[in-house]
């Protein structure tokens, strides 16, 4: 976890599409106070980083939509052109579904924990 | 416009989905500097509750995602729970079309100009 957000990574290994949780009970990004939005974001900013830089994809698509799960959540996802759905967005278009072997589980977690200094909660 | 993005207004009345445009090169969100990102999400903001409160809609879907036009561009869309693609995210599941009358377009100008104090460009 970051200082505000808990970092989930979905179980579809087609694309490193990661999760975001801020800490709060506002439910939309844009209603957060500017500290707090400027926090998720930084964060969000982070994990960016560490998805082009470290799992090497070029683009990121970012979104806030939530109209199912009422607990704000922040997708951050890698594509690239040869990825399993490109150009669509993910949401309704990805049909594709991989498994992470555990191992790689573990070696991103791991990468991710030190490229963004997080702090490592039991799993 | 705002001080940092022009505002687009899409051409599909289904929802009220507006187009943020910062003026930028850069073109991924998250890769914006801080400050520039912080300028940007407080305009998203700013659009987002004039969606919310002057078009009534309850919730905000917020996306950058660009894989297709490289100008960076930030969707704010108004959603509700009987809106055409409900609670399908709009990309790829909006089937709904339907077209702004003229009038409509000119009295959500003239309300988003007041609500947001914006600069008005010749269009």
């Amino acid at each position: 976890r970051f200082d505000f957000c808990h970092v989930l990574l979905s179980k579809n290994a087609a694309l490193p599409w990661m999760i975001l949780v801020p800490q709060t009970e506002v439910t939309d990004l844009l209603a957060l106070t500017e500290d707090l939005r400027t926090a998720a974001m930084r964060e969000a900013a982070l994990l960016a980083d560490f998805i082009k830089n470290r799992l090497s994809y070029p683009k990121i698509n970012f979104a806030a939509i939530g109209n199912v799960v009422p607990q704000l959540h922040l997708h951050v996802i890698g594509r690239k052109p040869d990825d399993p759905c490109w150009p669509a967005p993910v949401w309704g278009n990805l049909t594709e579904s991989r498994e992470y072997p555990a191992q790689r589980v573990a070696e991103i977690r791991e990468l991710l924990v030190r490229y963004c200094s997080l702090k490592v909660e039991s799993s």
